[in-house]
Order: structure tokens, then sequence, then C-alpha cells
């Protein structure tokens, strides 16, 4: 693969993860969209076909990491760092492109929402996605484009998003081993993508499963940049989490393969 | 494949896409029908899965396009436009038979739901698929058939419209790049369907994503011909949008596959 | 395949369907079940596992058609009629041991929903899956073994199991040709079970979806001989329905098959 | 395979499974999680992307049994019980390893959950997951560790659990024969992920599923062990019957293997 292959694979790949991933969130949490109120399960399926849908189309190009948690895991088990800086550019900038795409495709409902003054009132109560206690001025908004805790607590927060990650990169890291070699290949991205959905159902309760550095901090940064009425603040004390949290589940799941399964 | 093939396969393949996939609107939304308020995410794996079936059956006689936005998507990434028409004329015909399959499946909840004096008397509250503001006779029932906006406003349809026939359109030309030139072959028509429920699920709560100009304009067609009560307006001022949309949508995605892909 | 082999793998095929399917039905609607409510989206995924399950377990043995109208579309489309009889009678038996399986899975909830003084009282008004104005006593148990049509109109749930047996037989007809003669081999009873889910979701509203005569008369008859209390009649009126049109369906499949795709 | 392959396959394979599990029972029952109520489809799809996460992650070391039920099957089919203590092993111990796992992850929200005034003083109402007549102390945070029954009856919980594991192991041991003696090969995860749902979906509703003993004992053992506040018993009354009961219907689905289809 060449650079530049990589750097526009990656962009292509993290920008549709993030446009469909933050997407359906957009469609069950904000007024006015024909989803509203779809559920839980709802948003882990958008988020794992988003995953399936991202890889199959930029797997031949990039290998579809899009997530800088299984570049570090790969990197780990490869011992090859070279073209990891690619990689994290790539998945920031897509990062930051499908965050954007998101409000673009959903403009209407991001100012319905945020103008509505029963909203505007009970905000504090609406909330869910932060501990209100700590960071009042954030809410379902924010959690379109990046995640936050139930209950704050570094400690079980770091500790949900370093077994969420293990689990992702050490199921992604192990799918080579399935078929004398020659990987999961065409099926693969199904399988990653209901792992995701499995990881979401089962590990997404106390922090809405980053599982992913670029995933939580490009939309993050684009929720800062945007022109949103009323958007609150874009909890920037918990943002190191789902960035440090991921990668150390990465790095982990990578030991783990070394030991157990190389 | 022939002309004839092509032709036919449209036919079947559109009409079992919009059978299984009106069907499935008219099942959660009208009265006296075992899946009444199953929710959106059934509409959408219905959709899904209408589009496997419809895939699948007819693959081997036309390719299954089922849809003119990617129809154009091939015409451009091929350079081959001569086709075009026999696809566009199976596609529209299918679609109206499809949409008119649906009315005799679920007759008697159309009669029931279009007569029953309270829906008639708060049609405008119930309505939800249309904005009231501009088009007060249609409702749930228009659905059926064809999509309507949640929020009336041409740029962000259109941009909604876009992004996500984009998405389905790019999902399918980078298919054949997976396995050594020879396509996804039998997994391809899963992986599609799974790409149209992400979509749905995450780009559909605007717009209700039509995605497709003959999966939005035969049904309307069908629904200004059907003798159904109280049906009110086929809403036609908003009808050119599903249809323009997806057709830049598909355009785009081919120009993106050539300039990134090819 | 042997006579003897066919017998076997029909009876324990469609047991395990009906097992599975009617025990997912028993799941969402009897009282002091864990899954009591879960909705019509539960219900149209058990059943489709439950064609999953029994296609991959039995198809070594008797290429599991596991419904009659499957049995007489490939009769029909290869002019050999030589096993009809045996497919049958392993059908209607394994249906019959499934559903009385059901029984046995679900005793003590037959039990209490049965015995509930609160749904004896009000089940006309809970039946829902029968028209109570023509047939008062059936309710929500008999939907446990059988379908019943949500407004009882003969010419309507005719046409509504037909069209439904067509896109099924259909499906399961043209899997042949999307791999060069060789079918879709180990990934078929996957699409199978999806194309059910997707019958099952958009045509399911207005019948429950029968869509294949085993399914259907096999458990009516155990409910008729079971010793449940305060059972209800088991509507034998509505119960040729449910025969005669899947097999209207079946036959028109093989006929559009031989017309179109051979 | 070799033994230390096993044992290591067993203890990461199974902690998979549980950590997935168990943690989609505590995402949907605890409080302060944001999938809290996603209900019941929710949880089987969970457990199911958990078997299938568990199956690809580790099928190339041990083989991905994770069930003694399923260990004892093929013992019986293939008449080598070599192996079976280090399966049984790696199994009990993962799956312990998995439930504090799901307690680490969840920790905020068990302790919110479990001493919550409002639950403390209902908690006999809230059940649901065991009788409360025999069992009172007992309610929904032990249901993320082990199972049991809505209606407690000895006959009907055990018969309940043989059924469900008779389907499950059967599906397994028949898995080899759908593919010319090569089996499912890359798909069967999947396959055995779905009928895992079926079966939840299907006949969850009376016992919970346990349908492997290693699922419910060794997190049962974990809740006797963990300082959970307020957390009432482990109900060891009904603890034999998941250990038991599938062990049968393991026994059995071979048996009929051997009749049947061998």
């Amino acid at each position: 693969m060449s650079t530049s292959d990589i750097f526009i694979g990656e962009i292509i790949g993290t920008a549709v993860l993030i446009l469909l991933g933050g997407g359906v969130v957009a469609a069950v949490v904000l007024k006015r969209s024909k989803a509203q109120n779809a559920g839980w399960l709802a948003i882990t399926l958008g988020w794992g076909f988003a995953v399936m849908t991202a890889v199959y189309m930029t797997g031949s190009l990039s290998g579809a990491h899009l997530n800088p948690a299984v570049t570090v895991g790969i990197a780990i088990k490869d011992g090859d760092w070279s073209n990891v800086p690619v990689y994290f550019a790539g998945q920031l900038l897509g990062a930051m492109l499908g965050a954007t795409l998101v409000w673009v495709a959903y403009y209407g409902q991001f100012h319905a929402h945020l103008t509505d003054p029963e909203i505007i009132g009970t905000r504090s109560e609406h909330a869910g996605l932060v501990d209100q206690k700590t960071e009042p001025a954030a809410g379902p908004v924010l959690g379109v484009f990046s995640t936050g805790p139930e209950i704050r607590n570094i400690a079980q927060n770091l500790a949900t998003e370093i077994i969420g990650t293990l689990v992702l990169v050490l199921a992604v890291l192990t799918q080579g081993l399935n078929d004398s070699g020659k990987g999961l290949g065409l099926l693969g991205g199904l399988i990653t993508a209901f792992v995701v959905v499995g990881i979401g159902l089962s590990l997404g309760g106390p922090t809405g499963y980053a599982i992913n550095p670029a995933r939580d901090l490009g939309p993050r940064l684009v929720h800062a940049l945007l022109p949103l009425p009323n958007k609150g603040g874009s909890d920037w004390g918990y943002a190191w989490i789902p960035v440090v949290g991921p990668l150390i589940g990465g790095a982990l799941a990578a030991g783990i393969y070394k030991l157990a399964f190389a």
C-alpha cells in the first residue's frame, strides 16, 4: 500500500464511519427526526453497520484500520511503526470530516433541537450523557459527536474503555489465525462489525464505548468549532480518557496476542 | 446479459424491493396490523432484507441495480450508457408493480386506517411524515408509498439524499475491489443489505432515505392512481428531491471512485 | 438422498423450526416469560433464526425443505413428484412434534397465562390475533400454535399468504442461479433465514405469515389435542387459508421461475 | 492442539463470552447505564455476538467449545474423553474471569444500583429473575451473573434447559455435515452465534437459557465472592439445574447425532 492510498483510504473510511456512527446518534436523540427514541439497540447496530460499510469500502486502499488503537495494536504485533503517523493523520482528519457531514445531514434537526424552549429549560434533566454535577452544560447534542460517562469516575471510565478496546483489537488481530493464515477475508468486515455491535451492547453502558481515539477526539474538535446555538461545552475535561484508554487497550491486546496466540 | 433479461430482472427485482420495503412501512404504521408500532429499527431492517431478497433473486438476470442512482454510478464508472434506458424503465415499472402489491396485501388495513374516525379527525397531528404547514393532507399512508421530510428545507433535504446515496453507490462500486477483482460475490447481497440498513438508521431521520429515484417516484404515482378513501395529496411539490438528490449522489460516488479507488 | 433420510431429516428439521418459531411467540405473548412484550421484531427474528438453525441442521439429510410450499415449488421446477408424499409426511409430523415441545418448554407459562383471572375476563379484548366478532374464543395462546388474520377477509387473507409464499419460494428457487450453478451453498441457510425475517416484517401484519402449510396445520392439530385449560377453539374455519394460500404461492413461484429465470 | 493451547484458548474464549454476555445483562438492567431498559432482544443479540467474538478469537487455539455441554457432546460423538478435564477447567476459570471483568467494567453501576434506596425498598417487586416466594433476596443483580427461573418448577426448568442445549449442541455437531466434511469453516462462528440468539429468543423465556454449565456456575461463584453491597443470596438451591440440564441436553444431542446423522 502506498502512503497516499493509506492516507486517502483512512480519510474516506473514517469519514464514513463517523458520518454513519454520529448519524445514528443524531437520528435517535434529536427532535424532528423520524428515528427519535429508536433506542440503544438501533444505536449499536448503526455503529456496527458504519464499521462494516467503511471497512468494505476502504479495505483495498489502506487496510481499513480507521482507529488509532487498531493501528497501534498492528504496529506492536508486526514491529513496524513506519506508517503509524500517516494512519493517525488520516483517521483524525476523516473523523472531523465525517462529523461535519453529520451536521450537514441533520442541520435542521440540530437547530430545532437546540432552540426548542422546552429542551433549553430542562437540559440539565435531559442530559444523561454526562454527569450533571461536574459538567452541567453538555447534553445529548454533544453525544452526537463524542462520548461521555454516565458516572464520572476516572478509574472506572478508563478501565471500561481499556477492556472494550482490548476485546476489539484482539478480535482484529486474531482474524488472521482462522483460515490457515489467509484471514477471514471477505467475511472479516461483517464479523468485525458484529464484534463492535457486541461491544456496544455489552460494554457501552458506562461510557458510550469510544474504543477509538479518533472517533472521539475528531468529532469533539468539530463540536467545539461548529456554530451550533446553545451547544454548551465540549467536556474537554473528559476528552483524554477516550484517547488514552483505547490506546492502552490496543497495546494490551497486542501483548496478549504475542503471548497466547503467536 | 440480454436486454430482455435486464428488463425482466429489474422489473421483478424492483417489484420485490418495493413490495417488501413499502410492506414494512404499512405493517408498522397502519391500524389492525400485527406489527403496528414495531418501530424504526423494524422499518430499516425490513428495507434491508427487501434489498437482500431482491438482489439475490435477480442478480443473475440483470445484475440487480434496482435503483437508477446505482445504474448512473455504474454507467459513469464503466463509461457505458447503452443499457441505462432499459434499466430505468424496468426499475420504474417494477416499483409501480411492487407498490400495487403492497396495496393488495394490506387492502383491509388501508381501508380500516383511512376510514377510522379518530385518524381522520386528527390526521394533521398524526402526520409526522410531511410538514403539516405546507402539505396538510398527506400523512402516514403516503409514507407507505414515498418519502417526505420531517423539516421541509430544499437545501438540507437535497443534501441528506445526496450524502446517503453517495455512501450507498460508493459501497456498491468498491465491492469489486475487495477480492482481487472478483467482487464480493455471494456475500455482496448481504453486505449491500446491511449498508442500506446502516444508511437508514444513520441518515434516514431527516427525509426517510429515498436514496433511489424509482423507489420514490413509482410508488408516488401509484398512490396518486389508487382508489384509496381520504388518501390526501401525493405531495408532488417534494417529489423532485428524492429523484434529483440520489442521481447527484450516485454521480458524485462515481467521481470519487474514479479519483480515489480506480 | 434415501427416503428414510428425507423422512427423518424433515421430521427433525420441521420440529426444530416449530420449536423455535412457536417458542418465540410463546416467549413474547405468555405471562411470566422473561421475554414478554419483546415485540414484533423479536418474533420475526426468532422465526428467521428458527429457519436458519433447522436448515443447517438437516440440509445434509433431506435438503431441508421444511415446508410443503417449497416442496411443491421444487417438484414443479424439477418435474419430479416422487418424494413429495415423504416430504409432506415428515413436515406434518415434525411440526406436530415441535409444537408439543413448545408446550413442554413453556408448560408453566401456558398454565399461568390461561388461568390468570384477568386474562380470562378480558380475553376478547386481548385477542388481537383473530377477529373477535367472528371467533370470540381464540386468543394469543392459539397464536403460539397457528396463525390468524387481524381482519377476517378470505380474499385478502388468501392474497397475502400467496404473495408472501411466492417471495419465499422464488427466493429459494433462484438461489441456484447465483453461483454458476453451484447455489449459495453454505451461505444459503443464512440468506433464506433473512428472507423469512423480511417477509415477516413486511408481509406479516395482516395474517401472521404462515407461508407454510405444515407450520400452521400441524401445530393447530396439537392445539386441538393438548389438555390446555380455557384454551378456546382452534379456529378451524380459518385453517384452510394458510394451507391453500401457500401451496398456490409456491406453485406460482415455480411458474414465474420457469418463465423468467430458467 | 496442545493441552496448553486448549487450556489458554478456553480461558480466554469463555472469559470473553461471559464478559460480553454478562455485560449486556448489566447494561440493560442496572441503573445509570446508557442501555438501561434496552430490552430482551438487545440481551439475546448481545449474548449471540459474545459467542461469535469468542469463537473467532479462540477457534484456532482450542476449537472454541466454551461450554461443557459442547465438550461432552463432542466427546461422545468422537469417543474421545482425554481432553475433557482440560476443557472443563479452562471453561470454569474463564467464566469466573469474565464475570469479574463485568464487575470492573460496571463498577459504578453496580454500586449505584445496589445502594439506590428505591431499589432496596422494593427489590422483591423488581426481582422478576427468581421466584420471590422461595428466594426473596436475589434480584436483577444476580441475573447479571447467573440464570434463574420465572416459575420455579424443577421438572419444567430442567426440561427447558435440556431442550435448549439439545438444539445448540446438535447444531454444533451437524455443522461438519454441510460442506462435504469440511464443516462450515469461517461461516460457522456466525451461524453458531445466530443459533444462540434464536435459542435465547425462543426458549429463554422460562429460565433465562443457561444452556452452558460453566456460563452459570462460574459467575454464580463470583457473585458469591464479590464484595457487592446488599447483593442478596446466590440462589444455590437452583444452581444444579443449569449444570445438569445442559449436560443431559448435550449428551442427548450426541445420541441423536449418532442415530440420525452419522
